[in-house]
């Protein structure tokens, strides 16, 4: 199909939407690897995940075998509200750029929440409305996986309580007045309301807290408060089964103009948005049937794939989670205070780590002045503003459309557009004050944070 | 076409966009009363208006007659950039207010700007750009305005002076390092960059600012600036034409779908989405068509239509703009402090007036401590948080759906959702903390600032 047929922004009818997500370790030839319970060192079973996890989820989280799972009525008729997003052609990009390739980007911020988020909060709080739960616990650091719970809360009718790591509680307060307008009571973590929060403050009183601390505050109420679960809205294997419906997504809107994708470009945190977003092309990979580069892209500062080590650590910095082998830094490792926005968990999903070791993936590293480089380019040539963490895939894109600008080549590349910067102001103002600094850790520090990795 | 058939969101397919904006003014008997130059009295000749505004766009102030102007090509390229604009099926709404009625709001908040501003921007600084200008001023209140436009200059590469209402400058600094990412250079209102600036703050030290006074200072760097000109964002003509593209996709998706409205509703500042939304319909109805009831929802803090006068008024504190006739509350009306976003002018679009008083439309007003109820209301229901403006009109669709709850009547109603409120969430704060508050300005205050009318 020729060029110009191709519309800006490709959305699919609702009957062309998927009717089911889809589970890439089905695929995978080798597994990833089990998640430990601390105590006995062996595999968690679905009865002693559902302790912390709805029964559903916990099942979803440990099935490597279904491929395909259907996406409940009432999850569907929520996606409506804001799905399909769209596939974008990024024309002005590409002129400015002055490259031969072709650039598409899946733009998750078209919701309240602002981001992806959303896509795996409606199903987290779907399966504990449906086990007759009072409702979840969660933390959130940049605020964005708490927005979107909130919001599903709501919707929903179920009680919401958030952990938001202080520093970002303090420095983004808008963010907590979003989850306040959607019901959510918000505590900064740590807190007095739990022991692990308690303790830290004892031990670190000053401290502005980490996303570990939060995960492990959270963990303690969902398990000592009745008619309560935990939800997390990265990392796991559920987390990246729900996002699938982004992948599937661009998939069928590149299908639907029967456009083949060359290099596909996610930013990586704890990999919920990159395994959305490449779920069916790894699909085919994995079984063989077609070939993709596939590029996940973390900050420098926080930097599991390419410096970390791919081992079993401990989820949380209370060690209540179960352990999950992984590329990590160390469980307490947290990026410097100059980091801005997400992507500063210290491991990384299973199954992407599992693939990332097989080979199926690469992975680089970006400075995040050279991040908020592009972010101000992008939504200068493109009008959107992007989130920080959107924005570290934006970069590799340019560079990867420059060297097609090189080479002559017409490449399709697609990244995904993960959120909107509205709430990350503060980092843009430093940009723009040219007061932006980057940090990378040291080879000591990243050496000491492994230190206490559990012996497994 | 059965209920069911209609989608969530009604996209319209790029060949199915206006390729042409709608003059309201053509089909109106009764024409809007003509600019006056405050000097001589006399209407204002396109001569005269090009001092201030570009050439073109003085030319489309001022034309009565011509019914359709095409949309130029780039302009057309750069609202495929965010546009069409969804027309949403409100269906959750409607099923939680178990009204019969069917619910439509065009949502307008789907980009950077976050509002529908920018459509109108990307015409005016497309003209400026063509006439050969280096940039253009322009004042911004709650900012939404001046994101707009710094955004359609950063992508003509055009500069953007933007004056801002002080206290907006420091309430809203997100707001400002969006403009600033976007190369605009943003200066809080009154300052000492001009006379009228320092004459204001020579004889009220310590003044937060207004529209009117930010409107005289961007006036006066414009007519005093080689190769510049002045910008607005609402209340002209000019602008309203532009924001036809709104009313003109609004229309296209429901004839798409065979779906007649029978009440449109729209909040209504200066007029600038008000004008815009019901343009096709208003276009109908002035030519005999079709009847549709049309309603202004304006704030109880700033009440243009219901409780000012309709005759000459300055548009500017500093006296240095055209006159206008309008429904106007005094030039130097302000709203009480505790009014939050924008709708704050202190008069209505010439266009908008002649059709208030000639019957063609309603107007009503709202407290706001309501409209932030609804405001709260529609963003747990609908998933999207809307601006403090939006939601004036969210509120009145409400009431009437509730209306058509009691009697059972299945109408069609369309309310344009103006925007996102992310940038307000001070307010949504207040309100959560339940510290919001109402203020009606008493009939003495109106009259008070109503003495100032010019004589003419």
């Amino acid at each position: 199909m020729s060029n110009n047929e191709i519309p800006y922004k490709i959305y699919l009818e609702e009957s062309e939407m998927p009717k089911a997500w889809y589970n890439m370790r089905a695929d995978m030839k080798n597994k990833p690897a089990p998640l430990l319970n601390p105590g006995t060192l062996q595999p968690m079973t679905v009865e002693e995940l559902s302790v912390v996890f709805c029964e559903e989820l916990a099942k979803q989280e440990l099935d490597n075998d279904t491929k395909f799972i259907e996406i409940p009525d009432e999850i569907k008729s929520f996606y409506k509200m804001y799905r399909p997003s769209p596939l974008v052609r990024a024309y002005c990009l590409e002129e400015k750029l002055g490259t031969p390739a072709h650039i598409y980007y899946k733009f998750e911020g078209n919701n309240t929440s602002g981001s992806h988020k959303l896509n795996s909060a409606i199903a987290q709080a779907y399966y504990a409305k449906k086990q007759g739960l009072k409702g979840v616990t969660t933390e959130t650091g940049a605020g964005q996986w708490g927005t979107a719970l909130s919001m599903a809360c709501s919707y929903l009718g179920l009680d919401c309580k958030v952990y938001m790591v202080k520093c970002s509680y303090e420095q983004k307060p808008f963010r907590r007045e979003v989850m306040r307008t959607y019901g959510a009571s918000v505590t900064p973590s740590p807190s007095d309301t739990t022991n692990v929060g308690r303790k830290l403050l004892a031990e670190h009183p000053g401290t502005t807290g980490s996303l570990g601390c939060a995960i492990s505050e959270a963990v303690e109420v969902a398990v000592g408060t009745e008619g309560y679960r935990y939800v997390l809205g990265s990392v796991l294997n559920q987390v990246l089964l729900h996002q699938s419906v982004i992948g599937l997504e661009t998939k069928a809107a590149l299908d639907k103009y029967g456009i083949k994708a060359d290099i596909i470009i996610g930013c990586a945190g704890g990999g919920s948005n990159l395994g959305g977003l490449i779920a069916p092309f790894m699909g085919e990979k994995l079984r063989g049937e077609a070939d993709y580069r596939i590029i996940a892209v973390e900050p420098k500062s926080c930097p599991s794939f390419t410096r970390g080590t791919y081992a079993y650590d401990f989820c949380d910095t209370g060690m209540v989670c179960p352990l999950a082998k992984m590329y990590t830094l160390g469980s307490d490792f947290i990026p410097a205070p100059n980091h801005a926005g997400g992507l500063r968990y210290h491991g990384m999903s299973s199954t992407l780590s599992q693939l990332y070791a097989d080979g199926y993936m690469e992975a680089t590293s970006v400075e995040q002045t050279e991040v908020f480089k592009a972010a101000e380019y992008f939504a200068r040539v493109e009008g959107i503003l992007p989130a920080p963490e959107s924005s570290h895939a934006i970069k590799v894109a340019i560079d990867e459309a420059l060297k097609c600008k090189e080479t002559g080549e017409a490449k399709n590349i697609v990244f995904g557009l993960t959120g909107t910067g509205y709430f990350d102001m503060y980092a843009y103002e430093a940009y723009n004050d040219g007061k932006m600094t980057d940090y990378i850790p040291t080879d000591d520090e990243i050496r000491k944070s492994l230190e206490k990795l559990p012996k497994v």
